[in-house]
């Protein structure tokens, strides 16, 4: 168990209640630690934009082998994580296990879905090419200009609004404090991180700190130099469409395009919605939906599934991806004793939420970080360095 | 003075809280009149969404020049008006003397505008033709392509939203009384409109009724065929971005232009706001905002003025224009003895406000319809028709 310090007050105080920092609380809970999550407004976070897709296979990325692994771990854990969060609270998430149709919409388009096909035969996952006929056949709504791509079976969907929502619910219900304040500088007592003084002045001291607060982890006042690298803000703009009854389904799974070199995205959800993502722009903590940002994903949109047009627009948005250096995720203790992060995941906070949760309750509960956490430990860059 | 019915409860019933029922009820009342106006939700309807934008010139109509001499009459009254509801209120309409470019984006653009400005010529319309160049001094935000076009010192704009808020403390303050009710029947006995029943079975009686429903008036059950011709709804969409203060001014003056047939119309106000009109959609009562209107507005706006892509998009909307048959307002008395209507006023409703406020006025205190107000008699369909 977890050497408390004097005086602490709960075993474990995760910094930031978004998806990430909600799903250690809810997992560390369960491993009968006391848990208290700091946030002035849990439930908030990059998952309140995010389309939700669970598609690490599609989006593989070369030299990124170890990010796969991770993602298949944790996309093999969404229906289950799903169903028990669906026991513990009585709330659906959106999980939907769809498929996901990768398509190309030119010449170079092709080559590069071509590649990716077979990189991902060489490492044997599930992709299948399909020309644009069978595309199309899978996808009526797609432009007739579709070359042909991927069809990944296993590449899923999850509505991040939902599963924030339950992920709330599921940790009151389990008894995790709910701390709605600002963390506003990290007490380091002896060379040990010892918990959070807040906004309003009150120290939370805990025996481990998970630092979980997005772009904003490595800002936290009082951190050591050195001990988490940067996490910078990858702002990504995203749309909410409606498609009305008479339409449905209009899309059935996933579709995935690269025009113009900008992912696009169209997630179809159960309930009628379809996201449309995502920008994705580095210029800071702005959160500001553009009138170009906006016209691009249309323009994209309409490009790829002409039939768009007609469906209303029913919110723009923006949000901040947490990329660290390599844009793979910070997992696990840091160099600073009683420090511990679980940030850093860029494009694949949703994705990652559940193998997150169960790899971080794993080190907090037994203090031996697994396996599958190794390669993202928050040391790697000192290291490389020294 | 207006006779008034056995147990009537005001001189003046007006049907339709919007920019037209509430300036007519200001002004009636201003008369002498008591006046009472009904709409569950007063202060609402098109000029919620509208732009305007107050430009007789610059969308001058072949064939329309009694409306063109209506709509400056109702410009060179804007400033008195504004700054008399100003005094009355202590509200700002955000009137504003800016005058307006039209510009051209291709050959035949400039075509239609050089026929357009020989057309001011011949009228004696102040309207002046500058080169791409010279619009770009005054708008240096234009695109490069742009290729000249017309400035028209004279055609400048106001906040409907403003003008609405103003225009409703008015009304109360001058003793208009605010039915918040539902317009269930029009009441007619012995051949004469005497008021109306409320959605709640309430019978409000009145010596003139006045339609001012927009593109509802002719719905409203009770009224006799023939008595008002259809007004149909078309749709605008429309959007808000915002000019941050270190980009402004960023545009100091109306701008429009035709791209690809559709008419585009940017209006930039004091206050930062910048509108982005608007699609012209025949389709029936719905306020959708589609991904497709929204698309074609911000792809055209952008080849007209490129630099839109860094502004914030703050509000999309959309709005239903009351058209009559011919597009002209439908201003006086109907052959039903008792209804008079001021509704019709298709893309004009925010510029015609002050001259159909007065007119109507005029016409409720002496019973004599104005000479301007004659061309556009609702009867003109039945006569031509006979």
């Amino acid at each position: 168990m977890t050497r408390l310090e004097d005086g602490a007050r709960t075993d474990v105080l995760v910094v930031g209640g978004g998806i990430i920092g909600l799903a250690v609380a809810w997992r560390a809970r369960q491993r009968g630690l006391a848990v208290t999550v700091l946030d002035p407004r849990p439930g908030g976070g990059a998952a309140l934009v995010a389309a939700g897709m669970l598609a690490p296979v599609t989006e593989l990325q070369y030299g990124e082998e170890p990010l796969l692994h991770l993602g298949i771990a944790s996309n093999r854990r969404y229906a289950e994580f799903a169903a028990e969060l669906a026991a513990a609270t009585g709330l659906e998430t959106g999980y939907r296990a769809t498929g996901t149709l990768a398509v190309a919409l030119d010449a170079d388009d092709k080559a590069e879905l071509g590649e990716l096909h077979a990189f991902h035969q060489r490492l044997g996952l599930d992709s299948t090419w399909v020309t644009g006929r069978e595309a199309r056949k899978l996808e009526p709504m797609l432009a007739p200009g579709v070359r042909g791509g991927l069809h990944v079976a296993d590449d899923h969907q999850v509505d991040g609004r939902r599963l924030l929502t339950a992920l709330l619910r599921a940790c009151e219900r389990a008894g995790v404090v709910l701390h709605r304040a600002e963390a506003a500088e990290l007490l380091v007592e002896h060379d040990r991180a010892v918990g959070v003084r807040t906004g309003t002045g009150e120290r939370v001291t805990a025996g481990r700190t998970v630092l979980a607060a997005g772009c904003r982890s490595h800002r936290l006042p009082g951190l050591p130099d050195g001990v988490l690298p940067p996490v910078r803000p990858v702002k990504g703009q995203i749309l909410r469409l409606r498609i009305p009854a008479p339409y449905r389904p209009f899309l059935s799974r996933n579709v995935r395009a690269v025009v113009r070199g900008a992912h696009l995205y169209l997630v179809p959800r159960a309930d009628g919605e379809l996201v449309v993502g995502a920008t994705s722009e580095e210029q800071g903590y702005d959160t500001t939906v553009t009138a170009g940002g906006v016209y691009e994903l249309l323009r994209d949109a309409h490009e790829l599934v002409p039939g768009i047009t007609e469906l209303p627009l029913v919110e723009t948005g923006a949000g901040l991806r947490p990329g660290s250096p390599d844009n793979a995720p910070l997992l696990g203790p840091t160099a600073l004793p009683g420090l511990v992060a679980a940030t850093g995941h860029y494009r694949n906070g949703v994705l990652l939420t559940p193998v997150t949760a169960d790899l971080l309750a794993e080190y907090l509960a037994t203090g031996t970080v697994p396996a599958l956490a190794a390669p993202f430990s928050p040391s790697r860059f000192a290291r490389s360095s020294a």
